[in-house]
């Protein structure tokens, strides 16, 4: 069964349930972080936790509680704070310098979050939210999920900024090993077609979808073939050995400039030794059969060039996922870095790492933005990105589907991104 | 008859003539210049004139003549000097200092051409230049061609940094003045269809095409509607008047960006009063009914949003361009300025303006660079960049084609880049 | 009494009295922060509070700890951490990155603060630190005292950063209102004098002064006007509401070109009103008869040419300066903002605010650097730096002597600095 | 005698031939120059040789000949391009920009020198300028002098920034060699003694000096030694043998960090053999008995401190100079090189490089710079540059006196800039 069922919009209990759940969630991720480590912005892209932590419950004052006459805020001052670019909201504190804001601490914003999620409760289970606010509501969890993932990855980068490579969690469990017999890499076939991808408009249909999902249309993909798995460390580090990050013909032009002016030589948090990298856990030793991971768009496609493949459009990518249950290694499972797999056929198409498609990010077709504020939530920023697909190990389960986009710049290397080659039929 | 017939490759004299021709046409354009103007680069975009004339030279002298053995080059040390960015041929000056290059003179750059067009007639007279020879030959005019552009449009933002505003030339004739009549905008409707765009991969077939526009390939594209014009002076001075410029609601979030930490206002080389513009004939009044121009992406993305409508995707111009004979106003009608037109139906779809479309500039399904260096021509700027189409007042009119794409980044507005309007169906 | 006795250098207890008082304010210092206030840095130049804290003890602990053998480090790595500049101590952490240190927490810092605090008072009392160590001890009490200074501005910057303009303390005393009967500032004249300044080169000599204040020597100053007090704020006000910062010819050339970058139109931390700023008390209404502060060189400078005057030379201030008590509001008066004063003839000349002196901070002729790496400590920054003088009211008052020497760059504002007017006689 | 004699104020024939001859040499250091070579503008600092032409113009025109009612401009617009930094006479093209000025041509700019020339000798000789304006006219010709100097040093820079490395004249004579057995340095010593240093106020003295020379005053300087000449090219490349580029204990603060962002590794025009340089003549082999050239403040001052010595303060140098005659290689020899010299005794303190003092750029006590715009001459650059004195291989020999300010940021290196030594006593 490939797509994940949306609690009933008539559900109370169902969606009291999910928030709750995804609210607690985002708690216990911030919970090995000291008050110190929850303030850390190590670049303007990356937010400090406390401050996703704030900007989540933030986002369900401003688009739910507010909407009641005779709201009033929780603390003058804040939502300028917390906003993050929904200019319709109004002011927003500038994005750079969201670690300066050692005012409210982070006993301050929990007891933030409490204070909000009990009135939405409140108003939830006295069904005082007509069906917009409720619909907000459900999309406040998605995007609070999606912010789970960023407080992994910015959290990450804050402490590999620390000469003392210190660990988020000192506790997280070793990652599987797979089989590695099944290291060389299988293509699997896919004719031309004329496929339907992305998802119904949400909430017309009842699957939730971000707007950029949307509308589902037709596409006409020439035939092509898919790896079968992601691209491996072995593999990636076999790139970095012949010189992949000297050979300026192997790259894009931007990806080059962008090389040289930074001092590329590596996936980033690999160390030097290209055996171990920096990790959630600490500096650990790298499984040469696990997705590589840490690339920008430039280094995938780089890499792509140099095995003689590309990288795959998003298109083609979902009319492949698009058959497969919605399975693999997500934040849940705890380890919360890629993992190598066994088996045969199409596999980690979800979860592990997110996998850099050729495909600029762009309106589909047809596409509407919501409307009103939440309108700028995608559209503002379909321009310059390109779009990753699949979920990574640091995204929530649930929070996955093979029409989701997420996108990052090209020379993002933050995120838990890797890639898989495809290559024509 | 909708494409220009290209010289058979085994017509000599053919292909003399037209090399001649266009060899001849580059020194035309470059002759209004004094030595001083010729050295000015403004930007690191933009290239001196001197330094176009004798970049093309080399590209001739590079790719062709060094090819027989024994070659000599005409000037140790200028291949660095002038080569742009093929990393396969060698060490290149840095692009932004083109500018200080006053060494070689520009008569000495003049005498390099013709030294380098003497012994190319030469060689391929007494027919010394292979089929591949012939064949780059050929490339290298295209390749001037669009230098030729450049060349004009590098010289007028140089000119345009100067307090004094002088013209390129002072003696270019006045716009003609469109059916006035003509100016409420009609949409022309197309239904979905699977249709076949690009080219056919030269030199195996034919017809000239660079790589980018290969292969010919089947997309579909949704029922959509295309203005039957593109957006008018007056029109875009609607949107200044509106405060299409303090909107942000109205712009992608990098346009933005760009707007408040650049200031604009208004087109480039718009003045003040809204109603002249500085031009390659100086300063100018606006015809309210021609084309608007010199804006980036990010512009005619926001005109396009507070219109109620979109770019145009590359494969829908290219498929109601197909259809058209490429007419219009290029280069050679010496106006060297959009110009309003009269007329119904679908116009001014070649020439005047070029228009930015919603594609990012991609490679299409099955894309091959051209083999070795020249490979570099296209293939590794396929990132970041937005496609134009159509040619400009300032493209020579036998340069383009349906499937010609041009490409520059979304910031960039030195071009003649205007837009034309879509919506759906 | 004009000086400050020095505690006998063979005085344990005198030494260990010291080291504790001086040791227990800063701390006092911190104690209204958060673990997530002393995080905070706010830009390059200014270090977060926790730092603060942490190199100060790792001053000790390199510099006296450390040269017993068999010392071992309090942790591995902090050594990288907390070095701020001294090359010779080995690596040390980027400077503009100390905000993203969330580890060692401020509790860890808190304990190894009393660690290194307890092994050095346990080594003084059983004598076994040697006449050098005894001298660096000593020293690391005056480095500890500036520290203690540059927590304070570091923390005001740091919260001036925040929309909501939070205090450091909301239980700051108001300030002191001064006899307005005093406000025309009086001059006091100077002859002509080969006068004697700086301090002797301590160790040698008894009296505790820095490497940058010996040797002692002779300057010939001719003859010259001090202005009785510092200028105020209702005089600072007038030159802004006169256009200062709109008239190019007050300033120097470099002054006005930092006014246009960053946009300067009043003091730092003045509001827009002109009429209250923020402090370390919040946002206070400002006393017009209290010293102007917050200013950079070019400010200060600027006004003092509108003013038809100059800064004085660090020789004339000093020379004025000498003949008085070191008395004056410092940090222990616990109000931590300049206030006015009464009374008649020099005044404010010790405390309230540091002043701008005309000098270029340079080596006095026969400078010596104090040898070995604490050589780094004054000396290699004798370049592109301005003197200031006389200390202020969040420096402690027993560090300040009439020759001290304070120096910044003349575009820094956020130390507690103003000036006073001279001219010729 | 060790003073230049001035034209006495009410000669005119004396006046208008210097005049002349003046103007004359300006063209004949720009003879050598394309109106391309004429262009170059190497870096914000720097100026094309051509803007020297017309600025050096203007300010006769904006200065002298306007002060003429109905004076006309030459032509509108000009002032703008050619004002450099007086606010005083009006808007200023951006330094940055003048490399862009391809109008007026060059020939065009010559013909506007030619007029000025014409209209102030015609306006000199019926005595139609009265005594103020005779005054700037012998002011701009000793400004014209310093653009001479800037006019070479500018050219260099250009033509260094080309890969062929072209010179500036092929003609030049080789320089001489001088007698290697005093080789060795000696030093010059001097007793502490308060010495007048600076010129009477020029015009109400008669003999000419800048602003920034007066008052005469009196400095008390303690003993000291001087090198007996100027630091060689083979002693520095023994510094950077030794590993000076390499040593950050060597360098001041400022200048180390300048020495790792700018990659330094030896002195400018050095190339990478430490055994020749870039020249006005092209690459030549370094004498290694010539005093060594192009060094910023920064590298001077770690010489210095590398060979256990210091700079001099411009005191020092001054009371040195003052007696002896203002004799040496300067631009009228035409070697335009630094040449290594024999005898014994002080010497070359005149001529072949400008020596780095200690001393920063600031006003002398009772400083009063110019009524006017001329005011801005030079009072609004004292702060954050350092002194130079003596002259070079490219100044006007005519043009340098003992007490002579030249100035320069103690990171620019283009001068002709060198050291000597000096010790306390």
């Amino acid at each position: 069964m490939s797509r994940v069922i949306e609690p009933a919009a008539d559900s109370t209990a169902a969606l009291a349930g999910r928030f709750a759940r995804v609210r607690a969630r985002t708690l216990e991720l911030a919970a090995p972080l000291s008050a110190e480590d929850a303030m850390l912005q190590s670049m303007p892209e990356a937010s400090p936790a406390k401050w996703h932590l704030a900007h989540t419950t933030w986002f369900f004052e401003q688009f739910v509680l507010a909407r009641a006459p005779g709201h009033r805020p929780y603390r003058d001052g804040w939502a300028v704070l917390f906003n993050s670019y929904y200019r319709g909201a109004g002011a927003a504190h500038p994005r750079a310098q969201r670690g300066l804001l050692s005012r409210p601490t982070l006993d301050e914003v929990k007891a933030y979050r409490a204070e909000v999620d009990a009135r939405l409760l409140e108003a939830l289970t006295r069904d005082a939210l007509d069906g917009e606010a409720r619909r907000i509501l459900l999309l406040g969890l998605h995007h609070e999920q999606q912010h789970q993932e960023l407080l992994l990855t910015d959290v990450l980068h804050g402490l590999a900024c620390h000469p003392g490579r210190p660990a988020y969690r000192d506790d997280l469990p070793a990652p599987a090993s797979g089989d590695a017999v099944c290291a060389a890499c299988a293509w699997i076939a896919f004719d031309e077609a004329v496929v339907e991808i992305g998802a119904s408009p949400w909430p017309a249909h009842r699957g939730f979808a971000f707007d950029n999902e949307s509308p589902r249309h037709r596409v006409l993909t020439a035939a092509f073939q898919l790896a079968a798995r992601p691209v491996s460390n072995a593999e990636f580090r076999a790139f970095v050995e012949d010189g992949g990050y000297r050979t300026p013909s192997l790259w894009l032009s931007d990806g080059w400039e962008t090389v040289e002016r930074e001092g590329w030589d590596r996936p980033l948090y690999w160390q030097e030794d290209l055996e171990s990298a920096f990790t959630l856990g600490g500096v650990r030793a790298l499984d040469p059969h696990a997705p590589v991971c840490h690339l920008s768009y430039y280094e995938a496609d780089a890499f792509a060039r140099w095995a003689g493949a590309r990288l795959p459009t998003e298109a083609e990518w979902e009319r492949a996922a698009t058959a497969l249950p919605v399975q693999g290694r997500f934040a849940e499972d705890g380890v919360l870095q890629p993992q190598s797999a066994s088996g045969s056929g199409l596999r980690q198409m979800f979860g592990d790492v997110w996998e850099w498609t050729a495909s600029a990010y762009a309106p589909y077709p047809g596409y509407r933005p919501w409307r009103g504020t939440l309108g700028e939530y995608n559209g503002k920023f379909m321009c310059g990105q390109y779009v990753l697909r699949g979920g990574s190990c640091a995204t929530p389960g649930d929070h996955v589907r093979a029409s989701y986009r997420n996108f990052f710049y090209p020379r993002d290397r933050w995120q838990f991104a890797g890639l898989r080659l495809a290559r024509g039929a």
